[in-house]
Formats: C-alpha cells, sequence, structure tokens
C-alpha cells in the first residue's frame, strides 16, 4: 500500500547498509533515527470539515489528510511529525469531465478554494492548503485513469488526466505504443500534473519535453470549459497549449489530455563512460549533444556524486576492480561518471552507440559497458526510496535543480553546492551535496543536485533548517542566471523566485491569464504566484 | 530595386513563356494583360498625414505608401490599381530597442494606432490601416538588421527583428553558423516577423520551425519592456515566449531575437521520387516521418501540382524522357511527385537517403535523381515571383494553406481544391488548382494549395471573386477540422476564423493577454481578432 507519510509502497523498505551508513557518518555526522507520529496519531490532529453533506465531496478524515500533502521538504516534516496542519475539508473523486466540471461548481456555489490534485508528488508545495475562514476542497483526477482513444495512423492516445505513469505505459504498451515520459516520480505522478507542472522525464532527449508530447486538452474552469490544441502545428495566433503547461492548477482542472506517442522501440540499453573531470565530461556531453547524435538520455554526475553512488552501490569489490582499470587508463580521483541510453532499432542502436563513443574518447572518456547502466536503469525510480531509507537513519534529503546555458554550467553547479556547504556550516553542520547534469539541450542542460544532512529531532528545527537552505540556493539559482525549476515546476516554495525570470510585466501576464479564466480566484491559490 | 506594386526585385522579369500560356489557356481560359496604375498615379492618391511634424515620423507620401501593403491578395488588387485606401500618417525607422520605444511612446502621446512593420511580405492583412478619424502609424524595425552576438558555445545567435533572411544566414555564415528558416518569403521577411506570425520554413522538418528557435526576445509594449525566453527549458510556469510567438503585434513591438543557430551543415541534397498515386505516396511519407529518417523537407504534389511543375519546367524533351521512364517503372497519370531534402555529414546524408528511399520504394515510389530536386532548390524562393508573370498575363493566383491530422490530410486536399471549383464555377469560370503537403509531423501535416484564375479587368470585381473564394476555403479548412494558418498567420484575412479553433473563452484569453500590455488598444487592431 502506498505510504501514508513518506514515498512509495510500504512493502518497499530498505534500510541503509553498514557501507552506506559509515560513508554517510563520515561526510555529514552521527544520527540518531528519526522518529514518526503513529497514523493514528496524525489523524487525530486533522480539524473537522467545514463543508455541509454533500455527495460531491467526502468529508472523512483520512481520506482528506491523504490528499493534504506532497513530496516536498516542509511535507515530509508534516507528514513525519503527523502535524499536517491545514487540511482540505473535502475531496471530490470524479470520473469524467463532466464529474469534475460539476465538482468545480460545486465548489463555486459552497465558496470554496480548489486544489488540483493529481498524483500527489510535487515536492514544489503544490498541494499547500491554505489556512484561513474560507473552507477549501480537493478535486483529485485519480480515477481517471485510462486510456480512453487510440489514434495508430497519427500517433496519438487521449488519456484520463488522472492516469499515472505506469499505467500510461501499460495501456499504451498493448497497442504497441510507447509515451516515453520518465520522471523520477513516474510511478505516481500523472499525465495531467506532468502538463499543468510542464514536467520532463529522464528520457527527453530522445522523446521530447511533455510540451511536445502534448497535443491537446480539455480544461474545465470556473467559466466553463476550454480545449487547446488538436493540429500538428499552427501559426494561428498564440498557442494556447502552452497556457495550460505550466498552469498548475490556476486557470482550471486538466481532465483529459492528448498526448503524441511512438511505437515501442526495438531495444534500449544504458552504457556508462568515465572522464578524468567534470570540465571533461560537460564538454563530451556538449560535443554529443550539439552533433544531434540521437542518444534516449544523458546524465552526467559531478566527483561527489560519481564516489557517492559507486560507495553506495553495494558492490565494493567489483569498484575496486573498477578503479583499478580506470586508473590504468589514467582515471583517478576527480572521476566524473555519465550514463547514457542508446534506444531504437539494432542498426540506429550500433551507430548512436558508435558516435557518442567516438566524441566521448576525444575527450579522454573511457567506456565501461553496460554495467552500471544497467543499474541506473534498474533503479531509476527507486532515487525516492533512498529518501525514506536516509530518514529512518536520521538524515534529511533535498534536492534542487535548475536549466543554464552551457557556458553557465560548470559555476552554477559549482554555486550550489558551495551555498549549501556555507548554509549548514553557519549551523555547524556538514551537508553532502553532489550534482549531475541531464535533460541535454543544443543550448544548455539542466543541473540536479541533492543534500543529504543530519535531521534535528525536531520538526520546527528541520523546518528552519530547510527554509534557510532553500532560500539560500533559490537566491543562488536566480544569482547565476538559472530558471527557478527545470522540472519540478512553481508551486509555493519557488513563486517568491519566478518574477526575476518573468518580469514585473510578464508576471502581470500570468495573472491576468489566471484572472481570465478564474476571475474570483479560487483556484489554487499561492501557488505560481502569490 | 524593390517593385512598389508585387513582388520582388524588380531586375527579375520572366514573362510566361508559350507552354505555360498555352497550358494555363487550356486550364482557365484566355486573358487579356492585366494594366497596372503607375507609381505617379498612386501616388496622387496617397492622403495628407494627419501628424503634426515630428523628428520621429517621417510623412513623406512615397515611404508612407510603401510601407501601406503586404502581399495578400487585397493588398496585390490595392497596389496594381494604385487605390492604396488607408495609409499610416507616418513611419518610424528606429535602429535600435531603445528608438522603438520611445516611437512607441510618441504614438501613444499622438494618440496613433501603431502597426509594426518588419519585411512588408503578410499574406494575411497583417498591415491593414483601418480607416477613422483616429492618426495610425507604422514603426517598421528595418533598420534593425544587424547580427548583434553570437555565442559559439551556445549556439546562440542575438539578431535585430528586423533582418531579412539572406542578412540573418550571411551574417551567420561568417561565424560557420546557420539559423536554418526558410519560408518562401525569405528574400525579404524578417527574423521578428517570422516569431510574431509563428512561421515555418521550408526545412522545418530539420531544423524546426520558428517556436522552436526562437530563444529569448525583447518586446517593447505600452506598458514598458518585457524580456521574454532565455534559459535551454524550464517548468516555471506558462512559457512568456509562446505570447510573442503568434502575437502579431498586439502585444508590442519584438525589437531583438535571439535564436537557437546550428554548425553550416557538410552537405545538402534534394532528391525526387514518383508515385503512383497521392495515397501511395502520402503513406511512404508519413512512414519516413513516423520512422524518424532525418531528412531536411519533405514536399509532395498532388496529381495537378505534378502535371503543372512539369508542363511548366521548361524542359519538354526532359520530361518526355522521364514520362517514358516512369510509365515502364509502372507510374502513369495520376503520379505525385515527392522531393526531399538530404542535409549534414557525408555519412549521414548517405544513411537518411537510403533509409527514406527504402520506404519510399514499399510505397512503388521510383527514385528519379537528384535533377528535379536540384531545380526546385534553386528556384525554392521563386514562386512569389511566378505571381507578378501570371499577372501579367491576366491571371490571379492566390494560395491556402493548413495542417491536419494524416487521417483527415487527403479529405482536406480534396475539399479545398472542390470548395475553389465550385466558387469559380458558379460564377462561369474556371480555377487551377494544385495542392502540396509539407511540414510534416509524426501527427500530420500542412496542407498547401494554390488558385489561379482569371483576373476581372476591374478592382473592385477582381476583390468580389476573391472574397467569396477566400470565405468559402477559409469555412472548408475549418469544416474540416483544419488550423486556419499552418504557416502565413492570421491578420486580418483569417480573423473570422480564429475562434472556431480557440474556442470562446480561448478568444477571451487572447483578448485579455493583449488587453494587459495594450491597455487602450492601440497595438495593430483588427489583427488576430477584431
Amino acid at each position: 500500500m502506498r505510504r501514508w507519510n513518506g514515498w512509495g509502497d510500504d512493502a518497499e523498505h530498505n534500510p541503509l547498509g553498514e557501507d552506506a551508513l559509515a560513508f554517510l557518518k563520515e561526510r555529514v555526522g552521527e544520527t540518531r533515527p528519526n522518529r514518526d507520529a503513529s497514523l493514528e496519531q496524525a489523524l487525530a490532529q486533522v480539524p473537522a470539515s467545514r463543508l455541509p453533506q454533500s455527495t460531491v465531496f467526502g468529508t472523512d478524515a483520512r481520506l482528506r489528510m491523504l490528499h493534504a500533502r506532497g513530496q516536498s521538504f516542509p511535507d515530509w516534516i508534516a507528514m513525519k511529525s503527523g502535524r499536517f496542519g491545514p487540511v482540505a475539508d473535502g475531496v471530490a473523486l470524479p470520473s469524467s469531465h463532466d464529474e469534475a466540471a460539476e465538482a468545480l461548481a460545486e465548489a463555486q456555489r459552497l465558496g470554496a478554494l480548489v486544489i488540483p490534485y493529481g498524483g500527489g508528488t510535487s515536492v514544489a508545495g503544490h498541494l499547500d492548503v491554505p489556512a484561513g475562514d474560507r473552507p477549501v476542497v480537493n478535486i483529485s483526477l485519480e480515477r481517471m485513469n485510462r486510456l480512453v482513444d487510440v489514434d495508430a495512423e497519427c500517433q496519438l492516445a487521449r488519456i484520463g488526466a488522472g492516469t499515472p505513469g505506469p499505467m500510461v505505459e501499460a495501456q499504451l504498451a498493448r497497442y504497441g505504443f510507447l509515451l516515453g515520459h520518465f520522471p523520477q516520480s513516474y510511478e505516481y505522478s500523472t499525465v495531467g500534473g506532468w502538463v499543468v507542472t510542464r514536467s520532463s522525464g529522464q528520457q527527453s532527449y530522445r522523446y521530447g519535453r511533455i510540451e511536445q508530447m502534448f497535443a491537446a486538452g480539455r480544461l474545465a474552469t470556473p467559466r466553463g470549459e476550454l480545449r487547446v490544441g488538436g493540429h500538428p502545428a499552427s501559426s494561428a495566433g498564440p498557442d494556447l497549449r502552452e497556457a495550460v503547461l505550466g498552469s498548475e492548477g490556476r486557470f482550471g482542472l486538466l481532465t483529459d489530455v492528448t498526448v503524441r506517442v511512438r511505437p515501442l522501440p526495438q531495444q534500449e540499453s544504458f552504457h556508462s563512460v568515465f572522464f578524468p573531470s567534470w570540465d571533461a565530461g560537460l564538454q563530451a556531453v556538449r560535443a554529443i549533444v550539439q552533433a544531434d547524435v540521437p542518444l534516449s538520455m544523458l546524465r552526467m554526475s559531478n566527483e561527489v556524486e560519481t564516489e557517492t553512488q559507486l560507495r553506495l552501490a553495494g558492490h565494493p569489490e567489483m569498484i575496486k576492480w573498477l578503479q583499478r582499470y580506470l586508473g590504468v587508463r589514467g582515471i583517478g580521483p576527480g572521476q566524473c561518471m555519465l550514463v547514457f541510453g542508446v534506444t531504437g532499432t539494432l542498426a540506429e542502436a550500433r551507430r548512436m552507440r558508435r558516435d557518442a563513443l567516438a566524441i566521448a574518447k576525444r575527450h579522454r572518456g573511457v567506456h565501461v559497458g553496460k554495467t552500471i547502466g544497467k543499474g541506473w536503469a534498474k533503479n531509476r525510480f527507486r532515487g525516492p526510496y533512498l529518501r525514506n531509507s536516509l530518514w529512518e537513519a536520521g538524515y534529511s534529503a533535498d534536492t534542487v535543480e535548475t536549466a543554464i546555458n552551457w557556458n553557465r554550467a560548470t559555476p552554477m553547479m559549482r554555486a550550489i553546492e558551495q551555498a549549501a556547504h556555507d548554509v549548514l556550516g553557519a549551523q555547524g553542520e556538514r551537508v553532502h551535496a553532489f550534482t549531475h547534469l541531464s535533460h541535454v539541450y543544443r543550448q544548455g542542460c539542466s543541473i540536479y543536485s541533492t543534500l543529504v544532512f543530519r535531521s534535528t529531532g525536531t520538526p520546527e528545527a528541520d523546518y528552519e533548517r530547510w527554509q534557510k537552505l532553500k532560500t539560500r540556493l533559490s537566491e543562488t539559482i536566480v544569482a547565476q542566471g538559472g530558471t527557478i525549476s527545470h522540472q519540478h515546476g512553481v508551486g509555493r516554495d519557488h513563486a517568491p523566485y519566478l518574477p526575476a525570470e518573468k518580469g514585473e510585466l510578464g508576471m502581470d501576464l500570468i495573472r491576468a491569464m489566471a484572472r481570465e479564466f478564474d476571475p474570483a480566484g479560487i483556484m489554487n491559490p499561492g501557488k505560481l504566484f502569490a
């Protein structure tokens, strides 16, 4: 069953091994296990619903609590401590566009604020329930999880907005198709959530970001229905698909989504290459991308992430041999690991593998085969589970991410890690910070940093520590010229930093767009913009 | 020198040959040459400027007249007859963003309406000057035609919005880069015009539509400056680049544009394949695209366009031999010609040529080498010149275009041509209508029809004939589920049909966006929406 206060299925429980604990102790310090509130304790604190009896909104405390939080750091603190804070007064679970529109109409009649709910995987506070006098409702799309229609000739599929990743792909696979959107949250995040947060999957280099996949959609807004898209391309005015992408529930409820799909690939493999340094690897990755080598993904870890992945891999003997081999090939400390994906027909795969390795070699990269890549692929959606294990051992983890042009990628990476060290250092604490680049474009790449530090033992102090860290890191990203988010969206946590990249007039425009659909401002207030 | 009342450089003058005239006489009927007004006659009708003396706006009649019209059919009637109708009261020619913003401020002070001017190549009435009491000004970006900056590492180039195609590529080529945007209007249309009309070039299949190329921009709006874009990608809210793309001057003046560029290709060639039928060719093109064969362009002509191109090619002996060869290979009447482009390194080019030809063969396509493709490439920007020659001979020509999913492409093509025959037939006239598909996507393609019919001899009757044709064809496109424009934009001529695809709420959104930047509604009124 899905964990009510952490990530994933509770049948998956993998405490950290001794090696991992020793490594963290060395890097961050010793900890005491975190102790969590019980489900009963949490439920006992859920405030009573302020809604009248309704056939549309369920008011059961457990139902409401389970829709109150996502996966942001503040969400974790709330869930772990059992202090959920404000919880919606009711949850609607529509099964169709019409039912979703009816739930929205009912919310308007009740004078309630509306928080759309997809898979509950936001790490940026998209689900925060505002405190205040007005009732709040969740409208969850989770029952709209069916593949409605496949058009094989045009390679289009219409899918309920609440369909999570594995159900998207399983239903498409029956027709021989693939969407190819694989964010780390794939297990629970939904196609509608991907669209409204402008999400990006691990293989976006091959399959595109959700913007490219999203062909058409249907939105229930407080002012009625909006349909967008449908044509292969158009020059007829502003593309209104783009008003839905990134709208984060402020314009309405996205109920169904038509995506561009493609035939299942013939074969797929993941290779690994080690570079003597970050700079060498960065140049290689840029050269591969700018040469249009059609790989399916590229992910290069910096020195600390490379070391961490090898140390936590759980195969110390194998790693020793790997290091001996790399040493002979001239690669020692400071090494950086690249994993790249090769997807397509057999002939295509052979070609792109050869082209990528030739460029890597020119930048002193050493190919070490597919073992590590296979491990990455196997564990590609397991990153969030590690957070559970870290927490149990007394460690907190969070991630920050951005995208930046190639010429600023290295300073950005260094600045983020330095800022994390500075903030924790000022508290007499250490942080284990490591970074990779992925999601590559001709113009630049994403930069994704993970931070592991000691939990404090109390929710208040945990929150304060995180708040300082988040503020400084967000300021750093803005100061370095990055976008405040490449793949997580804005939500509540990034909203203060959005004006830096949109400008004053740009923010006015976004607010005007929201006002047009939602004049009363009931849709997901406080997210995207204040 | 550029023609004041038609397309292109007046040094280029190629009257139709005897073969072509005979062909048109056979298909459409005999004509008398059109007689045009002289420049002096046209100038004599330009109304006096209503502006006070100004250092910002030039009020010379010739300057104003030369910015009053584009290349739409009504524009042609106006220019050819010398009856330009309303003409702006002044023309500003800023050389920088600040000067453009100052011109806009001056227009606001004067209470004038503002029509931005790029290359004057609109075929949809983007430049129409509204009649009425309020003064009107053009702000032309034509002096902002310089490459400002190249970032070779990030493959970005910043370019003045008024830079026409050949100057874009010539300036980039010095740095070894290419943009790759080649609309038929390439000779005069500008990078800023491409962005605000969501333009698409002939090799969009390789280089992308302008949406993909457009990385960042700067807009002078009545409420101040808006900067959009700059990151390789972002999930931080609605992408405001998309508010500029397709805005058609209603939100402000786009002054400079940063585009994504790429190294000049090593080699390029264009091949031709004949199919026994439209259906066979359509299936082949779809299969090539959905197999991701990375060609640089695909353009397939229907039966009538194929015949027309061969008849007008001017090499009757060669065409006879071609037909003998095709006959032996089983391709006779109803044949359809595909031209496809192969661009890249030598190895890439060899590969994509082989892959495309293998798929074509499976659909009974016969490769006839590069001669015809070479001819297409040589004449790729000469289509608009043919309009001059037709007009001189007494024929009118116009084009309509849309994009549609694969499963509706054939009905769309047939419906457009049938509608043209019906409208002209009702007037006892014939039309020579022919069509190609180009701009291919996994989901569908563009459909582009050319219509040649007899001029009436009077501007009023020409306009009436065109008006009937345009209305019926636009209604047909909408009824068949196509977008009202794939590559020409909306302007004034397509504005009545935009609500059919955007919906009522969608139109409200577009109007709200314009209002936010331009509360007084002075920017290019009547275009995009009424």
